[in-house]
């Protein structure tokens, strides 16, 4: 993988920013039983240990096996089991058969997890500067895995008929209703986007270059649990109109008739959480909807949805307008908020852009170049990171991307329109 | 469910077999981790954890929630996640999805044991004749779940591609190898076939009754991995004359060359066990081979399957013909045998025969009474019983049956011919 | 293939017959465009111009190709094409694909069909007996494909929305309602079962043997389409306790809800026939149900299906009792019967056998043996011919086969009793 | 459906364009038989005949029907069978049971084509402008089915083991080989891309709006056959680092080697196109390859593909860049030319750009808005034209879209670079 150009932190630095990261990971996986830790929910999501596995193996290949002469493998077998998607790397263990390693235990892949850490702490201060780029992707690469495991893990528990809570929930605190959508006018013309600026990014967020907008508005907040619900209460799910061709195959083959996680109760919409079954918050954001539900509830408002584009040069002026991230273990979930629009956090926003390359984009080679270029078909771009995004993890430049079918991760709905 | 007319045994020696059968199930998930017991590895097979909840389900249902006033359900939620087929005691849990159910944890349901334990001893004395009934009949359904535990962990370890051992191996005392098969002939005639005797049997054992036999032999033995092994060596995977033309949609569909579990490594057959991966033994008997495989086996041969009633009038002639049958958690395995022809034990017998009633056979009304009669279609039967029976399960009359490609379950070939 | 053994007709005899044979398939097909005879309605099905193919390159290949010197074949591609199920004859086309091949044409079809015919007539005055026995099992080979070439079609037309009749309707007589079930008892002992006399017969039909019955009784016709509709309105598709397992799947899994054609019109039940869509006759048999339904019914009903054995030892003694076959082109279909029961006729009788060998039975060699033999494994028997089967086809031995599933065939309900 | 601002052409002008369109469709299935105009050989296709009359349909409905007072439809149930995927209008046929309706027959439909156009061509001088305007898209309408016709019914050929010739095929002029590829540079900036001139487009195909480009260079020629043998024998199908992730996925799940079509015959490349199967002409285009093949012969050859802008941009500046395209009935294949780089015909060239609407888009109202707004996810633009698109009927805005695995279409390569 190549990433952009950066400045390297100092060793320290790196060390510290190291530990927080492997420890948040491990706190994530605190109330995980072996059994919630192994069990793979579909073939889209990952087991949690498989997680703590996999992000371990970044480290003990790329930076441990390649730059720290007579390292041991922890365990021959590892590789093979914990690589992902890398081809270059060799054989590996069938996506959909991730559930079936019941062995190693959770206990076993935290022992795997301290020796490789022990490891890299003591290899750091002497890490030629590719390696030490190499621990910083790997970190960034961890928090991915942090957000993927805890929608997996939530993904499973929802697969259980007594719906467990993992995490007793924090105690509501009501809000007023957002008023009415409000509006962030912008005239066009041309703008700089991508990443250039001396941190970390990812290479598919560049490189840097024009882009030409025509007049739009953005709107100011996401659409709430309260708007949707008027959408389903005005038979949004059942007039192919709205839709686009292969949503509507996708509502029809699933049944699908409201947001992943939503039921109604004795006529109250409820959703599945981190904290169990509860209520919709109706001045909550909506999330764990796909991309054609975000386009159709577009398409019945007369609206639609933002280029990636008009969303970066839109963030780019509001780098504070943050919202509600990950800061440590525990039951995440969107949260209604009165400071104003927040770009970051609390919901992915779906964009209409197709995930594709910018300008003079080129993977690099190897196998860490299969990082994202090659995944570039099929997918569309969300922006912003959600409420179980590690804080820091997310910029303006950030790419997303999923299949606009998927909607277990915690992604959400701006609407735009052109002036 | 409809029994057999049997003997009631008295209360002390029902509490006695009662208590035994409930610890032998725990002793069998004795190794397993909390995630070992939890994961399905493919739809035919349940989790470890279900087997042990189900078969407590049982016993709460149908003994002390219909027989016991005042009983209180462990948990509610039970009922709907641990029932399996008995459509008329309600919704049940996908069976596909059982796997998803990390919680409850395998200590909560062992709690769950131990509750339903001290219920059903504390009411036994005073149980009805019909709710004692109910309890020898739960206690060999416990049974039948106990085999089912052993060959579904069994796959699910098989699935690992680090191939746990579950159990440490028995050390292997070399035999010789079993000299050409003898024939045990029979002149035909009528016999009396089904069950009567006083002692318990499953509905569809009976009714006893008349039936008409030609002349014919069944082999002495069962088939060996060692002949198994010339099998595929001529072919026999290769050539559809050998094959029903299932099977051969099967074999070509399925990539089937060998028995489950085998793998050629470094020219050599190595089986997978409990005990984890070890070259075949050719002197004991082939199994996990399905039926296709052993008609297939039998056409190659020149030969035939039995049929269960010709097997039938020759076991309840050699009552005494014993192999190795389950006695206590162990890696249970097929064992070669100098002691001459065994009946029972060691591997489950294809035989020829359809699963069908008996003539007079009706199912018995209620919920007990789909246990049998309603998988009437597309199964064979099995006679004999395998390393994994509990010792004492299985009699001559005894109908285990599957369908024909499958083949998870310690299942092996006796020849027939003829005369 | 073997046939039983049998009196061989003359020379003059077996062409006039082979006129018959292959005059009916050409008079048969004579409603059809070339797309009606091209295309493939479902896998189980064939179109009707490859059904008349086939049975013409079984002349071709097993007596012109054998036998015949110097004989050349037609074209040298159509053994591919028109090869069915004769894995030792080679390489041969998907059967799912056979609805590709719109070249040749059907009028090429026939080209091929004159060209053979003729061979074989100049022939046969020279055929040695073997060939001449060849030519016979082809006219019955013949025979069955007549039947399902006219089911086949029959499906490919009840797919098309505007619903075709192939043929203009008989004018239809009304008829007298049945009166109740009337039952043909029997006292059971030995019989004699099995093909023995000296006409034709398919191997499967033998060896002829002695079987062992209990007293019983079977109904002295079949189940009627007013008594399915009682079936229907008391809820039977809806009651999993009626059903075997698998049938409730079945059921379920495809929303089986009436015999296959019926539709409710206006609140009428009316079936789609060869002669279009008309209301259902109440009188008549019910047929286009499956062995799962038959089942069903007949549990509704608190009775069983006969075993073929039970079946054949009545027709045996009933052979006189005759309904309605196919005696030229035309709009089949079962008819009310005031003139007594017929055990030959309107509808195949699904039989509660599963299908089986016979004691001794033992499938020939060469390409002709894998004629039976191999498809026994899932299917059950059917006795008694119908409305689609040549006149002259049946007789008490023959045994017709198929999946539990499957009713496109016209297959009807013939219920039993033990005594 | 909302079209681009056009100039409408005169009474006599349209009526001469409708004669010919119409008169050109009909000459396309000049040599097909009424069973090659019936089946359907994938989901993805459509019977000749169902093409023929659904575009018979599309002016019956929209221009007949709503402006023609006292219209008669030609047969209530065509509406029904012949709408596509209109869900304004109504239920419709299953789009993969298509191939069922052996009924209405070739003939029948020609009947139904002859009715409708004597009927628009006797309202035609006095139809409104709207309607002038939905005849003038019916005919577009009909030459984008023209070509799928064209390309449905070679799919079809092609699954026939005999591969028929439709056409007898021209006789081959052999043509030196291309030199290596030059390139047309662009030094980028600012474009007006889109259709705005007077005449006909789609709505897809604008607004006109400004796009910005970087410098770059698009390959003055396609890539042919001879270079694509280059590649497959660089072991190009086997190399997962060529392939976007779901392309690998495909290649392995189809086992895809080669461009469709193409089969090595010993040791020849060769293909099947409307005149047979020949070998391949290393000189010509190479098509019937998918964007994941596009993308991958792209990557390995160090480049990538054009944008959409990019290409329009080129072609806008070379309108006479003309090559093969559709000018009357007989065996379309791509050809190669001596006469310089051509953008429009031969083959149409997959770009890198998603099929995503232009700036300002809105998709109009009614049924014919459901035109082209809602196909646009998961499928990316192809331009340019192909040897089977009616000459006359592409332009440089023309925006053609596929899925990434869909290669049944003329589909070929134009590479690209940044400068």
């Amino acid at each position: 993988m190549r990433t952009r150009l950066g400045l390297s932190p100092s060793s320290e630095a790196l060390a510290r920013r190291f530990a927080e990261v492997r420890a948040l990971s491990v706190a994530l996986a605190g109330p995980l039983s072996d059994a919630d830790a192994t069990v793979q929910s579909m073939e889209d999501a990952s087991p949690a240990k498989w997680h703590l596995a996999h992000i371990t193996w970044f480290f003990e290949t790329f930076v441990l096996r390649d730059f720290v002469p007579g390292y041991r493998l922890y365990d021959d077998r590892f590789p093979f089991l914990f690589n992902s998607y890398y081809e270059a790397e060799g054989r590996r263990h069938a996506r959909g058969r991730r559930g079936m390693l019941t062995r190693p235990t959770l206990d076993e892949v935290l022992g795997y997890r301290a020796y490789v850490d022990a490891a890299v702490e003591a290899a750091l201060p002497d890490l030629p500067h590719e390696a030490r780029e190499l621990v910083r992707l790997g970190c960034h690469h961890e928090e991915q895995h942090q957000e993927l495991l805890l929608t997996d893990i939530l993904h499973l528990m929802s697969e259980n008929p007594i719906e467990p809570a993992l995490w007793p929930g924090a105690r509501k605190v009501p809000v007023e209703m957002p008023g009415p959508l409000g509006w962030i006018e912008s005239a066009g013309g041309l703008f700089e986007i991508g990443h250039d600026d001396p941190h970390f990014a990812f290479d598919c967020e560049g490189p840097r270059h024009q882009a030409l907008l025509t007049p739009h508005a953005l709107a100011d907040r996401t659409i709430t649990n309260g708007e949707w619900a008027a959408f389903i209460a005005d038979g949004g799910y059942k007039d192919p109109r709205h839709w686009l061709s292969d949503g509507w195959a996708w509502v029809k083959a699933e049944g699908v008739a409201a947001p992943l996680y939503w039921e109604q109760r004795e006529g109250v919409w409820t959703r599945f959480g981190l904290d169990g079954r509860r209520p919709i918050d109706p001045a909550a954001p909506v999330t764990h909807v796909s991309l054609f539900e975000a386009d159709a509830y577009a398409s019945w408002a007369g609206l639609r949805l933002p280029t990636e584009i008009e969303w970066e040069a839109a963030a780019a002026l509001h780098d504070d307008m943050t919202g509600n991230q990950l800061d440590g273990a525990g039951p995440v979930e969107p949260r209604p908020s009165s400071a104003g629009p927040a770009f970051y956090g609390d919901v992915w926003e779906w964009t209409g852009s197709a995930y594709r390359p910018y300008p003079g984009f080129r993977a690099a080679d190897g196998a860490v170049g299969e990082y994202n270029g090659k995944f570039m078909s099929g997918q569309f771009v969300l922006r912003g990171g959600s409420c179980a995004t590690p804080r820091g993890h997310v910029r303006a430049s950030y790419r997303n991307f999923f299949y606009p079918h998927q909607r277990w991760q915690f992604t959400g709905v701006r609407l735009a329109k052109d002036l």
